[in-house]
C-alpha cells in the first residue's frame, strides 16, 4: 500500500471517517485544474481530465470513463485502487455498496456542486451514511510539497475579439437579474467571469484562465475578488469604477455580508460549490437556484467571434498543413519521435497571428500508442514515427481571436485493410454528422448515432463522446453544447462551436480519429422548408488522408461532400502556404 | 359557454377550488378507456388518446401533443378552451402562469400517478397555490347519463400462446419481492395484471383488459379484486387456490390492512396512483419505492411469443394484401369510402385463425383526412376512395398469439412529384431505422434520428414518435419500449416489439406514413463484432407501395433492403394467397 493512502488513512481514523472523496476537479469545478488543485493525480498517479477516487478504510476506488481505461491502467497501482468506469459504477453505486449505516463519508464542500452534494446525500440516505463536509481537505494536510495557488497577471481581451464590451456583458447580466427580482448573481467558474469581464489570466496550463471569485449586483456592479498585484494599473483603469476589485480573502465575509442582507441570491446548482451555498444558508441568505447566465451567452458566439473563429481555424489549418508537409517529406525518414512530433507542430502553430498557446497538451500516438484516447508523449519515452503504422494528431491552439481542436489520422505507406476499413467507418460518421440538417430545438444526444452508425454495423464503436463545446479564445472543452449518448440540458443552437470527432480504438494496435470543429449556424435556404432548421458549418481546414480512405465504402454524397470539403481547404490555404506546400496540398484534396 | 363547463364551474365555486385537472386517462392509468371514463371526451368534445384539461374559474386549457393539432381544433370549441402543447406547455407551467398564491386546484387521486403528482406539487409550490385530492371526482357528479363502468366475462389465455404458466410468472414476482426484502406489491395496471395472470377481458374497445386490482404477496399467492360473476367455474378451477377472488369493493380496507400489519409494500410511482399511495400512507404503510416488474417482463416477449407475434403478422399480412388487392381491382372503382375499406379490411381480418378483433380504430383516410394523423373515418362523413389522391390505412389486429399493427400508403394512380418525394423521403428514414445495429444497452431515443433525417435534410419533420412498444395479444401501445425524442428509462432489449413508423403531414393535402413492427434481436453473427450487438426482425409482411417510390432517391444499400424484404413478403405470403392475389403480389414485390 502507498505511502499516500496509509497517511490518508490515518489522517481518516483522526477524524472518526469511513471514506474521503477526492475529485479530479478544482474549488472551480474546471477540469483543468492549477499544480497546486491536482489533488487525484497526486494521490493515484492518474493524469486524465475527469474521474474520482473514493478512499475507504480498506478498500479504495477510482471512477474513470471509457477515455481512460487503458491510460489509468498503466498509470495506477491495483493493489491500492479498483478501477471501475463511471457509468457503469457512479460514485452513488459505490457509496450504496460500500458504505454502512452510520458509517461517516467526508467529502470537500469546495470541489463538489450543489447538486453533486444533493446526490451524494441521496446515496448516503439510501444506506443510512452520513455525508460530513469537511472544509481542510485531508489530501492538502498530508500533501507536504504543494504547490501555492497561481497567481498570473490579468490580460485584457479587445473588443475587437470579444465583439461586446464587458459594460455590455454585465448589463445583459444585471437586466436578467432584475427580471428575475433577483439581487445578486455569485459567479465561482472562472470561464464565466473571464468572458463577462473580458479579461484572461495563465493561471492552469492551456486555457487562458485567471482563477477568481465575483459577484454581478442588480445595480451592474461588480464585485471581483483577485489579488491586487495581478492587476496592473492600466487593466485597473480600463476595468474602471463599477468593478471593484477586492482580496480573495473577504469572498467568505462579503458573502455573510449578503445574505444578512436578505439579499435574493442566484446559485446555479450544476455549476456553484456547496461551500457557496452552505455560507449563504448560513447567514439566512434567500437562495434563488437558476442557471449562471453566461454559461448560455458564452455558448453562442457573437458574429465577431464567429469570424474569428474562423479566421483561427484558416491560421490553425496553415500550420497543420506545414506540419503534416513536414512530416511526410522529412519527419518520418529523419525517425522523429512523438514528442518531437508534437514539438514541430506547435513551432508551426507558434508562426500564426494572435498565437497565444496550445489549446491542450498535443496528443502524438504512434500505432498501438494511438488506441490509448488521450495519450501525451514523454520525452524519454516516445515512439517513433515510421511508415508501417498509422500516426494519429489530435492538438489545438488558443488565438485571440478563436480557439481550435483538431485530430487528423494519417499514413506514410500502405497499411493492413483493417485500418482503411475501421478510418472510412469514422469517417463516414464524420461526415454524416457534419452534412445533417436539424429542426430548431434538437438536442446534440439526438444526432449522436448518426456519427456512431458505421461503426455499430459493423460491431464496434468508441468509448467517447462525439463532440464537446469549445470556447472562444476559453476552454478547449466548454458545457454546453455536447453531441454524445447523455441527455443535455440545452439543445443545440445557433452560434454554438462544437467538435466533431468519432474514432476507433483498437487495443494494443492502432487509434484513429476524424475531428473538425464546427459552428451551429440556420440551415442553407430551401424553399421546401416547413420550419427553422439549423445545420453545421465546418470551420476546421486540413485534408483527411486520401490514402487511408476505401473508396468504394463511400456513397456519392459522402463522395461529393469530402470533395467539396477538400476544394475549399485547397481554395482556402493555397494562397497562404509555400508553393512546395501548396503542391503538397493540392494532391492531397485531388478529387476522389 | 358549454353548459357541462358552466355546471364544473358552478360545482368549484362550491367547494371553494379555483380549478380542476381533468386528465384523458382512467383510474388504472391506460389511454384507452371505458365509456364511464372518458371525462374528457364528455367534457372537451376531443376524442384523442392523450391529453389533459385544466378548468379554472375564468380560463380553461386543453393540453394535447403534435398527433391531436388538427383533430382537437375541429373537435374542441374556442370560447371553452385554449388548446396549447403539452410539450411546449406542460400542466406544470399553465399552473405557473395561471394559478395564484393560495389559490386551491383541484384533482382526482385516482386518475394521477404518484409521479405526476409530486410534479404538480412542485408547480404548486412554486406558485404557493395549494393542491387538493378531490375524492369525488366533480365530472362523475355533473355527468348524469355516465355510462356503467364495463364488467366483461374473464377468459383465460392458453400457455401455448404465453408461453409461461401464471404459477411460473406469479413465482418471478415472489422471488423479486423476497429479494427486495418486500412483502407485496399492488397491482393497479391491468394489462399487468392480464399479463401475470393470463387472463384476458373486453372491458374497453380494442385491448383485451379487465379492470381489476391485484395485490401478490411474498409467498406467492394473489388476491385478485374482481367481481366474482365476471369469472366462471371453469376459470376459477383453472386459476386454483393461491388466487384468491375477492370483490373490489374490499380493496380499500384490505390495503388498509396490510398497512397496519406493517407490510413493506411496494409501490410504482410512475405506475401507481395517487390515492394508493395515500391509501397505504394513511394506515401507516412502509411504502418501497420500486418498480412493477410484469413491465420489464411483459415487455421482453419470450420465444413463444415472439414465435406467434411473426404467425400472427404472417396472417396479418395475408389479410391486408388481399386488401390491398380488392382494393385496386374494385374497391376504388366502385368509389368506396374510408369507413367502407376500414369495414372490408376488418372482414379479411376476421377471417384469420385467432383473430380476436382489432388492436385499434383503424385510421382510413384519402387525400387531406391522412394529414389528420389519428383520422378515425365515420359512416356518414367519409371520403371516397379515388385514383386522384393517395390513401393511408393504418390498422392492426389482437389474435391470441399476437397484436398487429401496421400502415401502409398507396396510390391508384400517378400522384404529384412531391407525394412520391415524401413517400421516399419517409420511406428511406422507415429502412434506416429498420436496418440499423445497434450495441446492447442503446436507448430508442439515440436511434430516433435515423427515421427521420432524410426529412430533415429537405426542411420537415412529423409531430409524432417514430415508433412505440406493442403488447402481446394485448395493447397495441406498450410502454417500454419507444423510439422518440424523449428519453425512456429502459434501453431496448432482446424480444422487445416495437413500431417503425415515419411519416409527414401536409395539413390540407395529403398524409404519408410507413409502418411496420420490429422486433428487437441479436445482431447477426459477424466476427469483427468487439461487443453484443442488436438489430430489428421486421415482423410485417406487407409490400410497401412501389409506385410512390422515387427509385432514383434510394440508394444501393436501401434498394437492396427493400428488395430483400419484397422478396420475403413474396416468399411467405405467396403460398397462402388465392391465385389472383398471388400473382398481384408477385407484381408488388417485383425487384427495383
Amino acid at each position: 500500500m502507498s505511502e499516500k493512502i496509509e497517511a490518508l488513512r490515518e489522517l481518516l481514523k483522526e477524524n472518526e471517517l469511513d471514506g474521503f472523496i477526492i475529485p479530479h476537479n478544482d474549488e472551480y469545478q474546471e477540469e483543468i485544474t492549477a499544480p497546486c488543485a491536482e489533488r487525484l493525480k497526486w494521490l493515484t498517479g492518474f493524469t486524465g481530465s475527469a474521474g474520482v477516487a473514493v478512499v475507504l478504510r480498506q478498500k479504495a476506488f477510482l471512477l474513470i470513463d471509457g477515455r481512460y481505461t487503458l491510460q489509468a491502467r498503466t498509470e495506477v497501482s491495483k493493489d491500492d485502487f479498483t478501477i471501475l468506469d463511471i457509468y457503469q459504477n457512479p460514485l452513488s453505486s459505490i457509496i450504496e455498496k460500500e458504505m454502512k449505516i452510520t458509517g461517516r463519508l467526508g467529502y470537500d464542500p469546495f470541489l463538489h456542486t450543489v447538486r453533486q452534494v444533493s446526490d451524494l446525500k441521496k446515496a448516503c440516505y439510501n444506506v443510512g451514511c452520513y455525508l460530513v463536509a469537511f472544509r481542510s481537505n485531508p489530501i492538502d494536510i498530508i500533501w507536504k510539497d504543494r504547490p501555492k495557488p497561481p497567481s498570473s497577471p490579468i490580460m485584457l481581451l479587445e473588443d475587437k475579439f470579444s465583439g461586446l464590451s464587458r459594460d455590455e456583458k454585465i448589463k445583459k447580466i444585471a437586466k436578467d437579474l432584475q427580471e428575475h427580482k433577483e439581487d445578486a448573481l455569485v459567479i465561482e467558474s472562472p470561464s464565466s467571469i473571464c468572458w463577462l469581464l473580458n479579461i484572461r489570466g495563465n493561471d492552469i496550463p492551456y486555457t487562458p484562465l485567471a482563477h477568481s471569485y465575483a459577484i454581478v449586483h442588480k445595480s451592474s456592479s461588480v464585485d471581483w475578488f483577485i489579488a491586487s498585484e495581478r492587476i496592473s494599473d492600466e487593466v485597473r483603469k480600463e476595468l474602471g469604477d463599477k468593478i471593484r476589485i477586492l482580496p480573495p480573502a473577504i469572498f467568505a465575509p462579503e458573502l455573510a455580508r449578503l445574505a444578512k442582507k436578505r439579499a435574493n441570491v442566484r446559485v446555479d446548482a450544476k455549476r456553484s460549490s456547496a461551500w457557496l451555498e452552505s455560507t449563504l444558508a448560513k447567514s439566512g441568505g434567500k437562495i434563488t437556484p437558476g442557471t449562471d447566465p453566461c454559461v448560455l451567452l458564452k455558448s453562442q458566439k457573437n458574429t465577431t467571434e464567429q469570424e474569428g473563429a474562423r479566421k483561427a481555424h484558416i491560421r490553425d489549418g496553415v500550420a497543420v498543413c506545414n506540419f503534416l508537409y513536414w512530416l511526410e517529406r522529412e519527419g518520418v525518414s529523419k525517425g522523429i519521435n512523438e514528442y518531437e512530433a508534437a514539438a514541430k507542430l506547435e513551432s508551426f502553430r507558434r508562426k500564426g497571428e494572435f498565437f497565444h498557446d496550445l489549446s491542450f497538451a498535443t496528443i502524438s500516438a504512434v500505432g498501438a500508442n494511438a488506441a490509448i484516447v488521450h495519450y501525451t508523449p514523454e520525452p524519454g519515452k516516445s515512439a517513433r514515427l515510421n511508415p508501417k503504422e498509422v500516426y494519429l494528431v489530435d492538438s489545438g491552439a488558443n488565438y485571440l481571436d478563436g480557439t481550435t481542436d483538431i485530430t487528423r489520422t494519417v499514413a506514410f505507406d500502405k497499411v493492413p485493410y483493417i485500418v482503411r476499413k475501421r478510418f472510412t467507418q469514422v469517417l463516414k460518421g464524420h461526415i454524416a454528422l457534419a452534412s445533417c440538417i436539424f429542426p430548431k430545438g434538437t438536442y446534440g444526444y439526438q444526432l449522436d448515432v448518426l456519427a456512431r452508425q458505421y461503426l455499430w454495423a459493423d460491431g464496434v464503436d468508441y468509448a467517447h463522446s462525439t463532440g464537446h463545446g469549445i470556447g472562444s479564445f476559453l476552454g478547449v472543452h466548454e458545457n454546453p453544447p455536447s453531441i454524445s449518448y447523455a441527455k443535455d440540458s440545452l439543445p443545440l443552437l445557433p452560434g454554438m462551436i462544437l467538435s466533431n470527432e468519432p474514432g476507433y480504438y483498437k487495443e494494443g494496435e492502432f487509434g484513429i480519429r476524424c475531428e473538425n470543429v464546427m459552428l451551429v449556424t440556420a440551415a442553407p435556404q430551401n424553399d421546401n422548408a416547413e420550419q427553422e432548421m439549423l445545420a453545421f458549418e465546418t470551420l476546421t481546414k486540413v485534408p483527411f488522408a486520401r490514402d487511408l480512405i476505401e473508396v468504394g465504402m463511400l456513397s456519392d454524397t459522402e463522395k461529393e461532400w469530402l470533395n467539396r470539403y477538400h476544394q475549399d481547404v485547397y481554395a482556402t490555404l493555397a494562397p497562404l502556404l509555400e508553393p512546395a506546400v501548396s503542391s503538397w496540398l493540392k494532391e492531397a484534396t485531388l478529387e476522389i
